[in-house]
């Protein structure tokens, strides 16, 4: 089943290094329609400058932002970067605290971490290991690793702890590495899985400043392995990159796919125009970089 | 996995250029009878009165259309071509403020945008481009690529910016190509998958006159990786035509189907008569060629 | 993938030619009974009389049936056979217009028309006109296959355009040939399919006088590709028969099968008594053959 | 992918001989606590005493059990065990028009009739009638096939139509035998499945007296093809027999299970007491072997 | 299918013996937000104390844990450790019955029993067993078996009887090992199972004291094999566990996971503080080790 030729690779743990930053939720909401537009001006004020009050400076932090969903999926997504599960749930519990609560329908939601898979380090540190001697998993071993990611963590510290980027057009889905029987990607040896990783990332830069992408990771979080955010001013270029991809073994062979969400961002302040029935345009944009 | 006996094609870029037009948005609903039945004449008519001013100079440009629908997947459907993700947005929020919404629950929608997938030009002009000796992605290639693209744009502008064809009967339905284990069409040589196209395309063309056929993607904006609409005078063209193409070995070995839509198209001023009870004729045509 | 051992096989198109009759939906309904039970009597009777006025003369007919179903999938199940996808719509609108519809919740359904496929005539049709020496698709090809097809329609008349048989009991299931990696009935010799379908059809005889079967085709119409109808006198038939055939190559190696209804018909003028809790006997039959 | 090496098994019917017997309903409900909580103590009595009126009689002659489930898949589940379609139907109407019915909601039900597949008996038959040079499906074979079984019937009838084990636990689930691309159970000789069944059964031999174990078939009535319903004194006992049973040939390489539904007997005069939140003794059982 | 090259192991009964300990239901509830934040102060504590005196009694025993969920699974959790079903259907009884009832909307469940899998110790015994000549499931066999489980049992029962872990986060997942066509878990070895399942207890043992792990079995209970909990005080561990483990061959190879669930432990008594849109910190813990 498994493919590992190479002496040192084959002693090699498979797993690759990851970083991890924010806690991530995305949340996706029904709105009640009809419910919402049988409300007079005065009520409907009310109701959103409290929700205002409490997003606005979330927001303004770069922390949260609103998206007007395309499709049947939902009307609204919210997308919380955090600190910490305590704070995204935290930020859940105010949401649903408030009066607009009685207007919102959660539909789906995505819980996971910002990760940064390190496959080409892992495979050069774990290389330069296994020469020296070391045994997977021995202290020395665990202590190099560690010193590794703290090193590493400081120098991605950017883009670990984001803040939400500040797009008109929003993508995002989750995925998986198949297990299938024939099909398998966690018993590919890892410098294979390096290899793949790398020229998909290839593919990636080709996309650098039309679509900027965050991986979350959400093993043991969340039904998927990865959630996926795709950030850009047009949102052609999500189903270019896409589809180029798709032809990359990484994605081609192993990838299988959740469902796509699609949004557009609109500004919180201008909530109000959204519900009263036009779309928002995203002038100024919102104080993220 | 792979098949790439041919050295020219082996060096090809797997995926083919595609060109894309309208953006395009179906949305399924039922319909609250229940509710609506209960309602006296006058009011009906003032919330229909409403829709129709809203809906019908959007029928009228050709990029609006309502279907009647058979079945329980819902009761009526409304198709949106538009220019942008925007104006698709903003096409929903307008249906969602009419007090119509009253009576409307979203089932099901498809995002989408035309697509003309150039596999013929694609391997034509890839060769030629590898011949000149030039290196895939280089920006020499993505210039030529480029120009193909524009050049064939500006030729296929009818097909990639339609109005909402008039036939009485919709077939709507997303599908896959299939990335299994032993099948997998994205592994395939593009000049195979590029042979495949061209039967497929052949037996489509049998149906010249009797099927009108718009081919949408929406890999990274839906579920499935494109979403076709037939348009037809006889539904049992519908029928005929997907039962003959699924002996095509792009079919029958590679594709893989969603849910299944059928509608009748309706005149939006006389959603009355619908929403009444009473199926209307289709006299005269919407104005859409 | 393909077995095409022979020449002449090889060459026939790998479609079969089929027949196609009635129109049909098939509507699965929930009825809600507390809201029901709460009712007055008049009210209900009322209520009732309505619906009896729409659907008796479609019953007197033959071409629509009531039956109360087994199990949580739905309370009532009303069958349509009818001349087009405007007639089938207009029987849905009928309904959705009644009162009675204020206690239906629509839990399912199924579109398709009745279809005879032609294995047997196919092949022999197809084999002369290759000895012919006539090309597959050219004009005089597809001159004889129409000819063929209007012949064997005025012949087959009865059974592409029955009245909805009156047996007391029902099972309807969606299903589909296989499309799999390795199984696959599509890519097989359509002599191969023929003879599949031939030895099916000997176990089906066995059966003659004790089930009446309708084959309907849903291909671009529903998402199985085939709904099957049986009707009998005695329910432990189509265990039965169904098991039975399960042993057929074309059934345990190419078959997926759906959803399973089953119910028992009711007049429709006994409505009454089925909504106030007591099944009604079915005699006497409802005029059909 | 037939496995008939023995030239006697080759011409043997592929299909082993059944008994029926009982036919069974499941319904499982959830309970609208909020609502009834609310009631008060006089409407709930008359609201119980009418159900009981209507339910106890069916549990008396051993026909009807009440069970309180275990976790969200419903509160409550109703057994019906009948001698016909019509009276389960009849079954289903009478608790359809309690008052009680205004707090239940159906989530799922099981239609299937009890049945002993004689797979031994079958394959002894079949040699003996091959022997004798008669051939399968000729008229001698079917009226030695239809003696056999009549036979059988009269021998069985204790098992074919009981009354409801009065056991405490009960543990209801469907399943199939797979019919995939490699692994297929009905292109396996009726010989082979026999010994299968045989050592499949031998495994079930050792926990006589712990569980009491009624096997319906639900071809051509429901999604599954069997039913299982275990009754047992100590629930422990469902998870060693299906454990040790998932590694016998038949279950570890053909089975494919459904869903688990677990519950608890309840006495229906004590129904009050259940749905004022106090689970009730099943002292003394209901009066059933 | 199977690998049985040993002749010792080839006649070994392939099931471990396993140890089985507390029934365990864990309920994931919807809080009807809106409904509540409509409900004035007053009304809310009467409400809060009536389920905190149903509630905390549990919660001090340590058989009862309240969890506030991330995303739209749910909203509230409740794990439920007990002697037996029947006190598990009271617990459910006792929340059914509660006023709070009124604002909880049952998601989803899963019911299983705590177990201790000794693929180690069976693989000794039945070689023991084995070489004194004993046939397996002999009386002498069963009753040596039957002496090492009550053996072991005693020695477990801290483990098997154990109070719900006090970590401030909870991931709680099901799970199955895989019975494919050409991957069977179920077919191999049980000496091969022992040796995987003793490499997958490796990974684990290296979380020791940064994740605690409750197995718990539900064949014949619920719808996947086993329920896993996993307890910490840093919910990233949880990642980082599992996302290490999946290279495991026992992992990679033959697992397949359910829905993941993660949740917040909140001291029952500050239910009030969390349904008033505030997260309480977990200070003082509950008191279970």
């Amino acid at each position: 089943m498994s493919s590992r030729p190479n002496v040192v690779s084959a002693e090699m743990p498979a797993h690759p290094i990851t970083l991890e930053g924010h806690s991530v939720l995305h949340q996706m909401f029904r709105f009640r329609w009809a419910e919402w537009n049988k409300l007079g001006e005065g009520e409907r004020l009310a109701i959103l400058k409290e929700a205002g009050q409490a997003l606005c400076p979330m927001e303004e932090k770069g922390e949260t932002a609103l998206f007007s969903m395309l499709g049947h999926k939902g009307d609204l997504m919210l997308i919380h970067f955090r600190s910490s599960f305590d704070e995204l749930n935290q930020a859940e519990l105010a949401v649903k605290h408030l009066r607009l609560q009685g207007y919102l329908e959660q539909t789906n939601s995505y819980l996971s971490v910002i990760e940064l898979g390190l496959y080409d380090s892992t495979v050069k540190l774990y290389k330069q290991l296994l020469e020296k001697g070391l045994q997977p998993h021995s202290a020395e071993w665990e202590k190099e690793v560690q010193e590794t990611i703290e090193r590493q963590k400081a120098a991605m510290a950017p883009r670990l702890f984001p803040k939400i980027p500040a797009h008109r057009y929003l993508c995002f889905y989750p995925m998986d590495r198949k297990r299938g029987e024939a099909i398998n990607f966690y018993t590919q040896d890892i410098e294979h899985r390096q290899k793949q990783m790398e020229a998909h990332g290839m593919v990636g830069r080709r996309y650098a400043g039309k679509v900027q992408q965050i991986i979350t990771g959400s093993i043991g979080f969340d039904d998927w392995e990865w959630g996926v955010d795709l950030f850009a001013a047009d949102p052609l270029q999500f189903k270019k990159l896409i589809y180029e991809m798709r032809f990359d073994e990484v994605s081609a062979v192993y990838a299988s796919f959740g469902t796509f969400f699609v949004g557009l961002r609109v500004p919180i302040d201008k909530i109000a125009e959204l519900l009263g029935g036009t779309l928002p345009e995203l002038v100024p944009p919102p104080p993220t970089p």
